[in-house]
């Protein structure tokens, strides 16, 4: 009975679908208890990880507009580019009727795709009027998206809902644990290629071939996929900056490089950093190594349901604080599904002041980066929250790897 | 002189620099001038390849609020995250006193960064008041950064610059012009190894792991860059679809798959898509590859100086009508530097109605791509108008390829 009926309502096959269709239907009903709770009764999501996760949606097509509306009762919608409707029809896991576009003249021209949305779903739907929950800072949530839904819709009430559903985001599901610790296995595999090839002399951009091309190789029979941030992989002084790519010149003799990377299946990140140094480590190389494992060590120790985002950071800095290494800020963020620019879920954080409570099933980078004035260290792990614990999401050798 | 003024002023070093000072001052320059025609004063910048193309700053650093300030004297200000100011002194042309940022507190908390900006860059500097171009459709741009800023600068007046910057980077450099044709080399390259290696029976994620492993490999001694957009390789029905990504599956006997890849050269990127069949090609496949073909080089001969984006279009259009088929929209965009999520600069479009005339330097994507009920195909070349014509960027076997 279900597939005649789908066979009638969708014209394009479902070419892909990596969670149950009641997986996305428990998502949809989190969503909409934070909808109601916020007085919210259309919800607008932009954010590209947020589309994916509340529909299925999988396409690198967010460099146009495109969003998903979450209405109180019946399916999501998908909106985009015209051209994107056959990769939504085979991807979300709502009918075709749930999908719908703009036409080419709204592309990246004086149109705005928010006036034929305005009209198109807002008004032919009858839903002028009511309270719209718009993620107000997102990247791909525009002003000149609210600015033209203002304009065309005076009677609707605007309500900032950014972050609602990264928030629903943070427990992940059996499936999606499953997917991350392929992530965990496939980083693994990175971080053998990454000990055995690196050299004196050997051009950054030769490795980072090699780590996109065992990244996305995967692990068994399971192809891994692109990674929200690209490869960072700074020497010597370079790695007191935190985020410079690589380029073509060679590792030296006698430096340090952080390796900022992730394993990543069906969109599912797991990022784990590690430091090589090249040569004999100076004492605070070895002093920073010895601090870090220390503070990690004290930081999973505190990572359970029931404490809080804080008390990971703070058994860290208890620990940098007793080897004499100041270090404030944040030490880590939730992680997860993720596609560019980021791939933390921009939510809770670990640092002093987050009271946000562990629950089983929560993941994170645990990420305490070292950018001093000249130099950096990075060593960190990806955790799961467990039932009574924590677990790490790959196994990753946790050292300062030296290169003699 | 300018040395030792340089290392006083500076206390990070300058790592990379891929155009001189007086570019970037040509640059500024030239976007000065499209701000007084606009009545701008101040210039916010949020686009992370407008940043770059205006002052250099290079770093995957853009999931947090990043920006330059472009005032009518005096060099451009970066403003970004404090952890990432040593990565933009490393880069930008500017001395160390123009980069500045907000601490941790701000980082992806209930405090917006605009609210530092607000009072630490605009009321320090005493430009409350001035009419401020802002990009207000640019992805990186929220609706949120606008709202803190309205709210906390109630004297400020806003103007729209969206694609004000893009609009100054479509005539390219001697400079800018060799990165591209070095990315143009790196993707023959490329497709040498496509052809070379597809085969039914391998798995996608197996041939984009190399695709990205020789990518970034590079040619010569110039190592490749990330592409802004993953490389795209839809086969069969899958193709009906513009922006499916890879996944696991494996290349079948019997079915078409459409390449869109990049080559990369420091950030300047060169697109180009091909097909491939494996096995014996359907005659909608040689019926398509034909006048596409003849379309590319109709719309080739009206690509030069003084001829119009329109130009080119009509003259694929009217291939494709004498082959009977029907193809709208748009058939390209210009091509230059780029960050996620975008490898197009967003301005004209090789469209009917598009009458920016051409001028030699300028760069496009020509990207006829066909997409039918259940099929696809793509055949494009990425061009640069000359003194007196065109010139491809990459020298790429114009067909559709065919193993058997």
């Amino acid at each position: 009975m279900k597939m005649i009926q789908s066979s009638k309502l969708n014209s394009f096959p479902k070419l892909r679908s990596y969670f149950d269709r009641e997986e996305y239907v428990a998502r949809v009903e989190k969503v909409r208890s934070a909808m109601l709770a916020k007085g919210i009764e259309l919800l607008l999501v932009a954010d590209p990880s947020n589309i994916a996760w509340v529909c299925g949606y999988d396409g690198y097509s967010f460099y146009n507009h495109q969003f998903v509306a979450v209405p109180l009762r019946g399916d999501p919608i998908w909106y985009g580019r015209g051209s994107d409707m056959n990769g939504a029809r085979a991807t979300v896991f709502m009918d075709d009727d749930c999908v719908t576009g703009y036409p080419e003249e709204y592309v990246q021209r004086d149109l705005h795709p928010m006036e034929h949305f305005s009209r198109e779903v807002i008004m032919a739907r009858g839903w002028e009027g009511l309270a719209v929950g718009v993620e107000m800072d997102s990247f791909y949530f525009t002003a000149a998206t609210l600015h033209t839904m203002q304009k065309l819709l005076p009677t609707s009430t605007w309500i900032d809902a950014t972050n609602l559903v990264n928030w629903q985001r943070a427990v992940k599901s059996k499936r999606e644990i499953e997917y991350m610790r392929i992530g965990g296995r496939i980083l693994e595999k990175i971080y053998e290629q990454i000990v055995d090839e690196i050299r004196p002399g050997l051009r950054k951009n030769e490795l980072v071939a090699n780590i996109y091309a065992t990244a996305i190789r995967g692990v068994d029979t399971f192809g891994g996929d692109y990674p929200s941030i690209v490869p960072i992989v700074p020497t010597g002084i370079e790695a007191a900056t935190p985020h410079l790519t690589w380029d073509d010149s060679t590792f030296q003799l006698g430096a340090g490089t952080f390796f900022e990377v992730a394993g990543v299946y069906r969109r599912y990140h797991c990022p784990v950093s590690r430091t090589v140094y090249l040569g004999e480590p100076p004492a605070k190389f070895l002093h920073a190594e010895q601090a870090v494992i220390e503070g990690i060590e004290a930081g999973l120790l505190m990572a359970k349901p029931g404490n809080c985002c804080q008390d990971i950071a703070e058994a860290f800095f208890a620990s940098m604080r007793k080897h004499g290494i100041k270090k404030g800020g944040r030490v880590g963020y939730p992680i997860g599904m993720s596609y560019p620019p980021d791939w933390g879920e921009r939510t809770m954080s670990l640092r002093v002041g987050d009271l946000t409570v562990l629950e089983s099933g929560m993941s994170f980078h645990f990420m305490p980066g070292l950018w001093f004035d000249d130099w950096g260290l990075e060593i960190t792990e990806s955790i799961l929250i467990t039932d009574d614990g924590v677990e790490c999401l790959s196994h990753v050798p946790r050292k300062l790897f030296v290169k003699s």
